[in-house]
C-alpha cells in the first residue's frame, strides 16, 4: 500500500543532468553560458545584507518586473517570475491542463514537458517533428489545452520561424508556451506574438544567457489576464530576494549578455563546421549547444563517445531516448574548452 | 471563455502578509525573527564567486542533508529541500492528494492550507480546534489522505503535545505532515515520530528560527520512502545554489539561532503579560506570535486597531476570518520594538 498517488506512485522522476563538481571537468553537459555573469550582478551581490535576508521578499518581485517590462517593452503586469522557467512551467501545467486535460508537442523535446504531464496526471500528444525539425501539421489540431513549443528547441538547437508560430497560436483553442529559454542566442524571438494573441504566454530564463543557472530565475510574459490567473497558482515567496535583486541587476546589462551571447555564437558555428567536416550531422542551431548525429560508419556509438569523454573529464550529454539513441548534446564552451573536447574526440577514435 | 480550469477561475489566490518596505515600520505582520542571521551566514555569502552562480545548483542539495541530519539525528535519505517549506507543502498535495483526494486540518490555521487545496481542486475538510485550542476528535476519522497540522499553530501559537499526535499518526491512513515552522521557538518538536510512524512528514524552514524569510528554503523530515516519492515532484532544481549554501550555514551554527530563539520567547513572555493585563485574551504561544483577542468592552474593533497602529507605523496582522474577526496577530519584535507598539496602542486608546 503507498501513500502517494497512482500516477505518481507509477512515474520515473525527471533525470537532471550529471553536475559534476570537479573543477578540472570541462562540463559541456547542461547547456550553461560559459562565460561569467555582468560584473554588475556580483557588485550587487557584495552589498546585501542582513536585513535582506532575515525578511521576506516582494511577492510579486516588482522591482524586476518594472525593469524586464522597460527593457522588454510590455508592462510589469505582462510579467509573472518564478524559481527558474521550470517552475513557471510546472504553474502553466496546473493552472491551464489539470487531470482532467491534454498537453500537446512536438518531440524530442525538453523531456521535462512529459515529467509535468506525469505529475499532474495529464494527457499527453507527442508529435515527432517533421523533417529537418519542421512545425508537424498535426500539433494545430490536437485539442490540447497546453501546447508547448520550445523554441529555439532542445536537443535539437532548431528554431521555427514567428510567422509559422503565429499561425500556430491563432489556429490554437488552447494556450501556447513559447518556451524560449534558449533565444538569447537566436537570431529572433516571439515576444511580439504577447499582444497578437491572447493565448500566448512566453517563458525566459535567466540561466542561460545571463550567466546564471545557480540563482533560478526565469519569468514569464503574457496579456495581463493569463498572467494574473497564474499568480494565483504560484507560492507566495517563489522567488527569493537575492534572486529578484540579481535577476534585475543582471537583465539590465543587456551590453554584457549580447557581449557573451556573440562569443557563443561565433564558437557554434566554428564548432559545428569542425563536428560537420568529420561527417557529424548537426542540424543549425540557434542555442548554445548542438545535437552532434554520430557519424556514418563510425566504430564508436553515441553512448560510448559520451562514455568514453567522460573518462577523459569531458561531460556532454547523452540521452537514451529512441531517436536521439546515435546522438550526443554538446553545449558550446570557451575555445579552449571546445579545442579540448575535439582533441578527445580525436582520442578517443572520431577521427577529426 | 476562459484558458484556466475552473477551480482555478474559481479561486482567489492566497493574500500574503503586507510586506511594507519603509524602514521606519515597525513590521510585527509576517512573524519574521526580528534578529539578524548568523553572522556565519555573512561570512559565506561574503564569499559567493561568479561561478557558483553560472552553474547549476546540485539538484538535491547533498551539503545540507548531510549537515541537517548531522544536526538533527536523521540520515540525508530521510530529507528532501524545498524553495521554501510553502513548496514542500505545494509539492505534497500533489504527490498524495491529488483532484480525487481530501485533506483535513483543524482551523483556524495556516490559511495556505485551503489555497492549496484550491489549486488542487481537492476536497478538504476543516475542522476547529476545540476548547483552548485542543485536537478535536473528528480529525482522526476524516478519512483524509493528508492530514495537516501547524505545530506549534498559527495564527495562535498554541502547540499540541508530541504524544497525543503519535497517537493521531498511529489512527490515520494517510499521511499526517506537522508544519513545524515555528518550532524553534518551542518547547517541544515532533522530530522523535519520524521514525515511529511511516506516515509522518516533518516541515521545517528557515525563515522564522535562522532569521532568513528572504532566503526561502524550507526542508521536510520523513522515512526514505516518503521522501523519494516527494523527490519525483518536486522541481530539479528547486533550491538554488546560494539558499543551500547559507542554509547549510545557518543550520550548522545552532548556537546563534538559540540564543535568539531564547530572546523571543523571554520577550513573547513579557509582551503577553503586558496585553493580558489590559484585557486581551492571549493564548499560551509557543511561536513567536501572539494571538491576541481584543479587551472586552474595548471602544475598539481589532481591524479599527489594525487600522490605526499602521497610521502611526505599526503593523501586526488582521485577519478577516469569521473566528478571528476580534483578533490580532502580533509578531514579537525587539524589545524596543515591542515597546513602541504597548506606547501606541495607548495612543490609539487601548488601555495599556
Amino acid at each position: 500500500m503507498s501513500y502517494f498517488r497512482e500516477n505518481i506512485e507509477r512515474m520515473v522522476g525527471y533525470v537532471p543532468g550529471e553536475q559534476p563538481t570537479d573543477p578540472k571537468v570541462v562540463k559541456l553537459n547542461t547547456n550553461e553560458n560559459p562565460y561569467p555573469p555582468s560584473e554588475r550582478v556580483l557588485a550587487t551581490l557584495a552589498s546585501v545584507n542582513a536585513e535582506q535576508l532575515r525578511r521576506y521578499p516582494d511577492p510579486t518581485a516588482v522591482m524586476f518586473r518594472e525593469t524586464a517590462a522597460n527593457v522588454l517593452g510590455f508592462s510589469p503586469e505582462q510579467i509573472i517570475c518564478g524559481n527558474g522557467s521550470d517552475e513557471l512551467l510546472n504553474i502553466a501545467t496546473r493552472a491551464f491542463v489539470g487531470p482532467q486535460g491534454l498537453m500537446a508537442y512536438p518531440v524530442p523535446t525538453y523531456s521535462l514537458y512529459r515529467t509535468l504531464a506525469h505529475i499532474e496526471d495529464a494527457g499527453f500528444v507527442e508529435i515527432p517533428f517533421g523533417p529537418d525539425w519542421s512545425l508537424p501539421e498535426e500539433l494545430y489540431s490536437t485539442g490540447a489545452k497546453l501546447t508547448l513549443l520550445c523554441n529555439p528547441n532542445a536537443p535539437s538547437g532548431t528554431m521555427i520561424e514567428t510567422d509559422e508560430v503565429s499561425h500556430l497560436a491563432k489556429k490554437l483553442d488552447g494556450v501556447l508556451i513559447m518556451d524560449e529559454a534558449y533565444v538569447d542566442f537566436a537570431d529572433n524571438n516571439c515576444l511580439e506574438l504577447v499582444d497578437k494573441h491572447k493565448n500566448v504566454l512566453i517563458l525566459r530564463t535567466l540561466s542561460k544567457g545571463y550567466s546564471l543557472a545557480g540563482l533560478r530565475f526565469g519569468y514569464g510574459i503574457g496579456n495581463r489576464k493569463l498572467i494574473a490567473g497564474l499568480n494565483k497558482v504560484k507560492d507566495s515567496y517563489n522567488c527569493d530576494a537575492l534572486s529578484v535583486l540579481l535577476a534585475t541587476e543582471a537583465i539590465s546589462d543587456q551590453e554584457v549578455m549580447r557581449e557573451n551571447a556573440r562569443k557563443v555564437r561565433d564558437e557554434r558555428e566554428r564548432l559545428s563546421e569542425r563536428l560537420q567536416a568529420v561527417g557529424f550531422e548537426v542540424p543549425e542551431s540557434q542555442a548554445n549547444f548542438l545535437l552532434a548525429r554520430m557519424p556514418a560508419g563510425c566504430a564508436l556509438t553515441a553512448k560510448q563517445l559520451y562514455k568514453q569523454l567522460k573518462e577523459r573529464d569531458v561531460c556532454v550529454r547523452y540521452m537514451e531516448q529512441t531517436h536521439l539513441a546515435d546522438c550526443v548534446r554538446i553545449t558550446v564552451g570557451r575555445p579552449e574548452q571546445n579545442e579540448t573536447l575535439l582533441q578527445m574526440m580525436r582520442q578517443v577514435g572520431v577521427e577529426i
